[in-house]
């Protein structure tokens, strides 16, 4: 595949990110959606929707599959049938087993042939990224991640189990001082609690907002020892400004480098969660489309990938323009 | 070269950078010193000193050369000539003509059978991979670099010519409202004096205050319209926080994806110019050799380098420490 050519993608999986994957692709000069997958009868959507267990009989027809299943039990279960028969991208974002879906995705693979590139995304996969350059740079580096503004899924469902709340959300707000302090490398000792803010937005039955507000502080594990702010707010309020997506964080890395101290920060600032995170993964996917057609197998992480692969624009013009 | 193996690294040139680079050199657990090439006869230093044009009968003995040249002169005239010989890692910084050096260095290099990484350290080099990583997220990316909190060499000349400036230094310090632009997608009309602060720190002969301020604020290009501080301070503390080399800067990246808002940002905060500087040139001297011993030549920019090539820590251990 010359760098003129069209990139024939597919995806698996038609959720919040197979979604914005199609959207995405839907945006670049290079790409073209073929199909996407999916074991459910009907989708709605104008693209061509084939039965996942026909896959493997389309595999010709497809450059690169974006699998944009769940991490939890999809990913494990599927993933590596798929890498069998297609070059893949997937987003699994279960830190911890990494290592265990990196090799299941290279056993998979090399069976096929093809080649599996595997947790891209933001986090893991761009923090990912610059975990690595960053300590890179010093022989004895303090790096620490911190996420938001977010919304926390399981903070927001343990305020909505307090009676009397009829909606809320939770959004993580990593401590500006935290921050700084990390940039000057004295975060070694910050406490979880310092971190980060909790920042509470909750539809409440009337009259109930003083014992509700003070269940949330008191919950143990969630909101105790943090700074933790509770707005209560009506209906149309909620709906109107806290129904989105927003995410992002910060990866802060520091050290001494000939007596001196330096500062590394990566950060970002995600208007909606899964429409960054597809962005992330369909340039994963024309790299991953690159080194197949160049021959490589087996699975690869974002650590190995030579970013000049992820643009649209030839490595000469890059050179011109960005280096 | 196995991961194990101690790499063999040489300097050529023993200024600001230089000195950096060896004291760096000196902080790794996988790299030894094996020399300082120099012109000069006598340097200050516990190194081995080799006279340059000696350099080629020692290339058996050494597996990278950290080229501490300078982009005026220096580099154009040498570079191709050690490249030759060794494995090269330089900084060369003139941006415009980076195309050209990398194309003499990818024939040097391959004429000597050698590989040459062209143009690390942060501008070019960090700014440059992250630029090119952040804008293959969008369709249509909107990017803007800003430097600094950082000394502006020509800024300062321009003070110090003025008539009773005894000692002056000027800051470049980036704009705060100009970046939240940038990450807004609201900077694309941003004129180069909202982006940064001009901010400048003066010793003078007593009494003459007033009319050097007036002759900063009304240099032309240098200060107008620029939102322009002046401090005057004394002899001892200019000689004790105004003598140093901080630097640093931003690269912003934002763009729309299916509808939403997000925003990339990278950004440095250096105590000191140089050491940073050595520290990516290092870092990047350890992907070289590793390149180098899997038989790769030519020239290689940062754009083209897999990240985890750079660190110490071997692929595996990144993928379950840092991923």
């Amino acid at each position: 595949m010359t760098q003129q050519e069209t990139i024939r993608v597919a995806i698996a999986g038609y959720g919040n990110l197979g979604r914005s994957v199609e959207a995405i692709v839907g945006a670049q000069r290079d790409m073209e959606l073929v199909a996407i997958f999916s074991r459910r009868d009907s989708l709605e959507t104008a693209s061509r929707v084939i039965p996942a267990a026909d896959a493997p009989a389309h595999a010709d027809e497809i450059d690169v599959l974006f699998l944009c299943l769940g991490s939890a039990t999809d990913i494990p279960e599927q993933a590596p049938g798929f890498a069998e028969h297609f070059t893949t991208v997937d987003t699994y974002d279960n830190h911890h087993l990494i290592p265990a879906h990196r090799a299941a995705m290279d056993a998979a693979a090399r069976r096929g042939g093809r080649l599996a590139v595997v947790a891209t995304g933001w986090d893991p996969g761009l923090f990912s990224l610059n975990r690595v350059l960053a300590g890179a740079l010093f022989p004895a580096p303090q790096q620490h991640t911190f996420w938001g503004t977010g919304v926390s899924q399981g903070h927001s469902d343990a305020v909505r189990r307090i009676a009397g709340v009829r909606k809320a959300v939770q959004y993580t707000i990593p401590s500006g001082e935290a921050i700084e302090a990390a940039k000057r490398g004295e975060a070694a000792e910050l406490r979880a609690t310092d971190a980060h803010i909790r920042d509470v937005y909750v539809v409440a039955d009337p009259g109930e907002e003083d014992r509700i507000e003070r269940e949330i502080r008191t919950l143990p594990d969630y909101f105790v020892g943090y700074d933790t702010r509770v707005s209560f707010i009506d209906d149309a309020e909620f709906d109107a400004r806290h129904t989105g997506m927003p995410h992002g964080g910060h990866v802060i890395t520091s050290g001494d480098l000939n007596g001196s101290h330096s500062a590394v920060e990566f950060s970002l600032e995600l208007g909606r969660n899964p429409d960054f995170t597809a962005a992330c993964q369909v340039a994963y996917g024309r790299a991953a489309a690159r080194l197949a057609a160049a021959g490589e197998t087996g699975a690869r992480t974002v650590l190995e990938i030579p970013p000049y692969l992820l643009s649209p624009t030839g490595l000469d013009d890059l050179v011109k323009g960005y280096v």
